[in-house]
């Protein structure tokens, strides 16, 4: 039986997308069904782990029959609201906001991006995939007029609260966050998702540290 | 008593930068001490996690004494290895590269960047953080002169197994990568530390539905 939203942990919910990822590919290759523990073996995962995990969303498998992978992409796709095409706005078209903007699969995760802003002089009028980057002093008009209700901040910490709370005050409360502050702390009833590159890059530092040894390469 | 590298789960090393972010954070505001139930308040991990987490390194407090913030700090710095100076270079400079190379504090993670290249002949020569990007034709050489340990892959998955082939070839078997190309599976025995961006976004759209009701924001 599905599990209320309210009980599903995040740690399964950010394993959902991992999922999607891999069915994705699956799906590509032409494969039509898949057990559990070759989606576990090919996702580092135990089998025990993956239905558990989608069992949360109500199980999705036959008992010895395995995972139509269509099925199960379409469905995990649902659960990610991948056709929810929220209104989403970038806010900072430096060298991040402009790789972002230009090589990320907004409309493929449910987001529809329909301005792009930064404070630069230098760049407004430039475009990104065909789209102008605007002043962000027009971005509070903006709101008004075309209600986005998600914002993606690539604009340095020093410059985060001003634009959060703008945006806060105009109905947008959803951040998909690059920069070093803390929404949530100071915004409460906002969601973020904060990407902290330096934890990735440090992360990768320990697993160079503690390389196997013996594996047969040059440290 | 600490465990064996080998014994530490990826989950507890992914949770150490973020422990780490949250005491360089708490060291600047000039708090001296903090207990593991403060600490977990302002983590939002339980008090049990965090001593349970700690103690695969060897525990760092006192029974009823709390952390010493600025030690914990160091030890922590020092599990993930942030003065290991690795030599570094960036593969693929457009503008994620160029944001990478730019906003990353490598060198408070323990890397070093020693070089940058891209095969665009229009950005050859450009200086980022004062640093000339070079051509990709003269990585191999590079290479075999300066010794880079570790890449950081910011070329589209296309381009990305015949730098890496490349690379491994010439001793650098470690990899931050931002491309779709999974290394681990075509070379073994490499680490690669995969930054999937859209698995990030699309656990933020998962929030955005499931936002709890009448938390008295807009929808």
């Amino acid at each position: 039986m599905p599990k209320n939203s309210s009980e599903i942990s995040m740690s399964v919910v950010k394993r959902m997308p991992r999922y999607y990822r891999f069915l994705g590919n699956l799906k590509k290759d032409g494969v039509e069904r898949i057990s559990s523990k070759e989606l576990s073996l090919r996702m580092g995962f135990t089998a025990s782990q993956i239905r558990q995990d989608l069992n949360c969303f109500g199980g999705f498998g036959q008992q010895g029959y395995g995972y139509n992978v269509e099925q199960l992409y379409e469905e995990i796709g649902t659960i990610l609201g991948v056709n929810n095409g929220y209104k989403t706005v970038i806010i900072g078209m430096g060298n991040l906001g402009k790789a972002i903007a230009a090589h990320m699969k907004f409309s493929k995760s449910g987001f529809d991006i329909i301005g792009l802003f930064d404070k630069d002089k230098g760049i407004i009028g430039e475009k990104v995939n065909d789209m102008p980057i605007l002043s962000v002093d027009e971005l509070e008009s903006f709101c008004q007029q075309y209600s986005p209700v998600v914002a993606v901040l690539c604009v340095p910490e020093s410059a985060a609260r001003e634009n959060v709370k703008m945006l806060v005050e105009n109905g947008v409360t959803n951040f998909w966050n690059f920069s070093h502050f803390d929404i949530a702390a100071e915004f409460p009833g906002t969601i973020s998702e904060n990407v902290h590159l330096n934890d990735s890059l440090r992360t990768l530092n320990y697993q160079i540290m503690h390389r196997p040894a013996n594996d047969g390469q040059k440290e």
